[in-house]
């Protein structure tokens, strides 16, 4: 089987809740971390990861919430400032990616994150969508979060769930 | 981290609904030879398939209906036709395994198919589990089997979750 494609992962991965310091979640490092230690192991050639990142405007706005925009520049300068937040995320799996020697592409799409991700899916058509899900407190064994059981129904290929441990949980979920 | 243990897959199968053959569910072998073409590759020693399948007792007795039960024997023999169907569907996965040269194993447990399957993850802790998924006709897309999501909220493990492409549905579910 060495001869053909590589198989392709997408994993969709989103920013920590923190506000005010564009790093990834726990739970997308998680995914990131689980799937290159249990799929991908040492078979490096054989995969290539696509990392995707839906930012909602709304919540990623959420930081400019007392800026005062007195002309169109100011919304560039915010529009930039979103964007390279998006792009910081990305930075860090790519890197990563890089140090290990395994192929990847990133990118970022604005929308609603479980019809964006479905929509890419679509488009990209990989060979497996990864999506870890937060919400795991000892309280919350049952919950699952709706964008991953949304692309579980209606992703057009077959679909990876990580939930994240309890002991990974944090204290507060906004600090995921 | 070739050193490292393989990462177990425990990979849930069921029998074709087509009465009076016990032959594996067109899902269950899209499951596994999707697993093998788009995990496993050609890193054989990096992965350990195990097999459960779990007998629902109403199901599998379906083709008893018509038998006339007048001794304990009678049941005796029941149960044995019964578990040799079980047999038959293991010994189909273990033999495509063998020919691979994977390593496998393979059991069956008789329960409510969801609660079953995530009390044998809480017991063998495998690193992923692969449900796949019945019913995705043109017209049911949206639809995925309540096994498979049951596993995915509750199950203490990844979970991937294959549906069958429209083209491999038959015409009448109940020939998977």
């Amino acid at each position: 089987m060495s001869g053909s494609e590589p198989t392709r992962v997408l994993i969709g991965v989103n920013q920590s809740s923190i506000k005010g310091y564009p790093h990834a979640s726990i739970s997308s490092k998680g995914a990131f971390e689980w799937t290159l230690q249990k799929i991908v192991r040492d078979n490096i050639p054989g995969f290539k990861l696509l990392f995707l990142h839906v930012q909602v405007p709304d919540e990623d706005g959420f930081d400019d919430m007392d800026s005062i925009y007195a002309s169109p520049e100011d919304f560039k300068s915010m529009k930039a400032k979103e964007k390279n937040k998006g792009l910081h995320l990305l930075e860090y799996f790519v890197q990563r990616c890089h140090e290990i020697g395994i192929a990847c592409e990133a990118w970022i799409r604005k929308g609603d994150p479980q019809e964006t991700v479905c929509q890419e899916v679509k488009r990209v058509k990989p060979d497996i969508l990864v999506v870890g899900c937060r919400g795991l407190g000892p309280f919350q064994r049952v919950f699952v979060g709706t964008v991953s059981e949304f692309c579980v129904k209606h992703a057009e290929c077959p679909v990876i769930t990580i939930k994240r441990s309890a002991e990974e949980t944090p204290q507060d979920p906004v600090d995921d």
